[in-house]
């Protein structure tokens, strides 16, 4: 199976080891600005609020950074 | 292996029947606004103009908007 794992840094987070915040995601559907509907082969389905920093597919990563915090 | 490939929608296009932009990619890195570096795994890099529609990482499928043309 090809699903990737979500992982969630900092914006200002220098290296890519983030928080898990989903795995085994199979489809990744914008829902907005910086808003996304992730769905799990599981069939779990979670929104997520960030912008993506990297996929790397073979790796079965994907890196999201969380919206910066408010001034 | 776990790539996907890539396609390319009209924005106004209903169905996801896009044309094959790059195959067997394994690194998508945003280069800013609706600007993307996706690299295969044969090392072949584009840089692609448009936004996600979707991602169907089981499928091997993700689906991009070519940017709206000027009105």
């Amino acid at each position: 199976m090809c699903e990737s794992n979500i992982y969630l840094v900092s914006p200002d987070q220098e290296d890519d080891n983030g928080e898990l915040f989903l795995e085994a995601v199979d489809e990744l559907l914008p829902e907005g600005e910086n808003l996304w509907r992730v769905t799990s082969i599981f069939g779990e389905q979670k929104i997520l609020a960030g912008r993506i920093r990297s996929m790397h597919l073979v790796d079965h990563r994907i890196i999201f950074e969380r919206p910066a915090a408010p001034a």
